[in-house]
């Protein structure tokens, strides 16, 4: 949306997650952009994401942070697909095992269900959406494709990270050192997708 | 082809352009891959560019190279495609001013029949062959969307760089970090993508 870009651009990510806001600063840290939390840039507001799309949810977290900070903001919206399960967890990634969950209860569910499924086959998918105050939102998309591993392995990353293995990896996002997952991650994708259009 | 992957790991970039075995080793260098030319291997061959396709180009140079090293290697075969000269200069690319050219004559050869056309739309593509000794090969493809710069500028990449404006920037890739160009160029999604489809 504005295409000036100076040395070093300040970019405010509409999440309160802090892994997302360190792989925002990991991936555009070389594009020259500085990452502030939307915590850090005043508050982020309680946005319910209660859109049945990755589209929908990333749209409402920007467009009601933006609002709510008088910024714009990136906020991305992200889960994993898992073939197997036609598409199983998705956008209920975070909460799949309830709401009261965390990434640990979340994955070992998956892997539960997974039990004896050869096809593995899996895809994180990851929508970023850029708000201005005023509503003017832009989106983009990126993926990764993979394969759930048979247990987790790893402490890197966050999520399903530790039960992910990207194709033409033997590790999982876990394992993988950061730089290597935050080439080839859904939302390094996402985000350089972003920039080439021109959203930030 | 080889679903292993160690610590540290050899390719043999079958190029005799020290700038493309330099951008090999800046992309791949995260992944653990140290990137050899095929001069340091032993010896690059000759091989007649003559094929119509970046794809032809590619898979002729990886095949004839691994041949006489007797090893698997990586080739690319790479251009600039501008939408108002209907992909132009396309695989002529790099012999765009005649056979006894250089980057900066075929640069201005391009900015001169641009002269006065409004739509400087262009892609650079790039298509990465792995081929092992026996004739075995994988392709893979990387493409990045710009524009045509109104004159050159800037002195780093090479080939049309500092004539090309990617998508998201007002600077050519002449211009841009190094670290910026590879990780946004046609050559880093290609080389991504041959590592996802397990080339190598």
């Amino acid at each position: 949306m504005d295409k000036t870009r100076g040395n070093s651009k300040t970019i405010i990510a509409a999440t309160s997650n802090s892994h997302k806001v360190r792989e925002f600063q990991e991936i555009l840290g070389p594009f020259g952009y500085h990452v502030l939390s939307a915590k850090e840039a005043g508050g982020m507001p309680d946005v319910v994401e209660d859109a049945d799309t990755f589209l929908g949810n990333a749209t409402k977290k920007a467009v009601e942070t933006a609002r709510a900070l008088g910024q714009m903001v990136v906020a991305d919206d992200s889960g994993l697909e898992v073939l197997a399960l036609n598409g199983e967890p998705g956008v209920f990634s975070s909460r799949y095992a309830g709401e009261g969950g965390n990434d640990g209860r979340n994955l070992a569910k998956l892997l539960n269900k997974l039990q004896g499924i050869e096809d593995r086959r899996a895809r994180f998918v990851c929508v970023i959406a850029v708000a201005t105050p005023d509503g003017l939102v832009g989106t983009a998309e990126g993926q990764v494709t993979g394969r759930i591993a048979l247990a987790p392995a790893g402490n890197g990353g966050f999520g399903y990270d530790p039960g992910f293995i990207p194709d033409g990896f033997d590790q999982t996002f876990g394992e993988l050192p950061p730089e290597v997952k935050n080439r080839l991650s859904h939302r390094a994708n996402a985000l350089q997708n972003a920039i080439q259009n021109h959203l930030f």
